[in-house]
């Protein structure tokens, strides 16, 4: 097995927090950056080390071994300039990942310019995520599989409680086929086809973009 | 078909302006309303309908009909006190699906006593997404089934390139499930026992969180 990778997180806002508290939570050693001794006091009731320093400052990461860990990640969001500058440091020492949040597409462009391995926009991706999920009320979640198919977590529309697939005839008349229903913590994996719906069954489905958003009108 | 659902977005930050662009990418009358000229100006170019007003004040929203809409987003992060006004105006007015993004936690608690329908954390739930896709580099995306277990997309591991599930025994040694298989944009759903598994499938399975983690550590 391989030796577990090493995290470190600069910047401990509610992204960057997050980030280093599932980490945590999923195992792994952690260390926490913020120049916030609030912050960084906060953080460390849950993550292994958390230390306040500037990460701007090329002195202070040679200090906390950046160049040691194999993922970095630059959570600063609105000092564009201390994010960029972390970016560049933490480059420049070697290390392989480097994710940076970005405040904006350009802020973004400026983070791939200087190396950055990953750019990620929390607030504008969880926009998409949320509007997709507001837009449709059965859709619980999803997963875009190809730009034509996808795969999603669906309430079971109310016409179709007590009906089994064979009998709504789901590939063929929907163009979606059931690959799991879940009901309450129970999942049946490859339902039958005479497998009925139940009334707040959650099934796991995949088609294409367009036949899935339909199941929504079965409810209308 | 159902009337389509009418959107209103209060507050146009990174989340607020990407939920607004998406919606109506998707297709939906949108009205996006923020009290900094700049940001009216930038989303009007995108948005059906872009307003510049002070969503505390109850003349403005009722000038605006908020009542009317289905859904009202609230996103205004910063200003917790204007968010918390404003949601409990729009509460008031009837609007049946109030959905507000929250700052940290006690802002959520106050946000849900005072009625919001729905309370997001943007960058929280972003921080997990990205630690768990950083943490694993075979999990491509994940739904959460139940706390016990997940649906994944999983890049196949080396060691099964030219194996079928058959051979590998996945169910009982590995405790996964393989629903379908991504290959390019092809998908084969519920895929038989004999399938090969080629070099760069992908593949859809679910299982108990741990079993899918473990599938990682086969690449090492
Ligand atoms: N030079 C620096 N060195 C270390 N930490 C810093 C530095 N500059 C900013 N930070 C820290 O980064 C954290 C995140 O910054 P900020 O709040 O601007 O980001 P944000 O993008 O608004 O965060 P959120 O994820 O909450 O949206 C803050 O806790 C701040 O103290
Ligand atoms: N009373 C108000 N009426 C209308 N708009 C408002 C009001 N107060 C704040 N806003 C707007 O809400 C928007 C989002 O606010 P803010 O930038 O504080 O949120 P945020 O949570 O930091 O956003 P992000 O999604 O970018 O993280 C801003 O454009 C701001 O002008
Ligand atoms: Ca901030
Ligand atoms: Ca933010
Ligand atoms: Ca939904
Ligand atoms: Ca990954």
């Amino acid at each position: 097995m391989a030796k577990k990778k090493q995290f470190a997180i600069l910047g401990l806002g509610r992204f960057g927090s997050s980030v280093a508290y599932t980490l945590t939570n999923m195992g792994y050693d952690v260390l926490a950056v913020d120049s916030n001794e609030e912050r960084v006091e906060e953080v460390s009731k849950e993550v292994t080390h958390a230390v306040q320093a500037n990460v701007t400052s090329e002195k202070n990461l040679q200090a906390l071994g950046i160049r040691n860990f194999d993922v970095v990640i630059v959570a600063i969001g609105e000092d564009i300039q201390a994010s960029i500058m972390a970016t560049i440091l933490v480059k420049d020492m070697g290390v392989e990942h480097v994710v940076v949040k970005s405040q904006d597409k350009m802020h973004g462009e400026v983070l791939k310019r200087i190396g950055a391995d990953r750019v990620i926009f929390p607030e504008w991706d969880m926009g998409c995520r949320v509007a997709h999920n507001l837009a449709t009320t059965n859709i619980l979640d999803y997963i875009e599989l190809s730009p034509e198919y996808s795969l999603a977590e669906v309430s079971v529309p109310t016409k179709m409680v007590g009906k089994t697939p064979q009998e709504l005839d789901l590939r063929a008349k929907y163009g979606v086929t059931v690959l799991a229903i879940k009901r309450g913590n129970d999942i049946n994996i490859s339902p039958k086809a005479n497998a009925q719906f139940h009334k707040s069954d959650v099934l796991i489905v995949v088609g294409k973009q367009g036949d899935i958003n339909r199941l929504e009108e079965l409810n209308s």
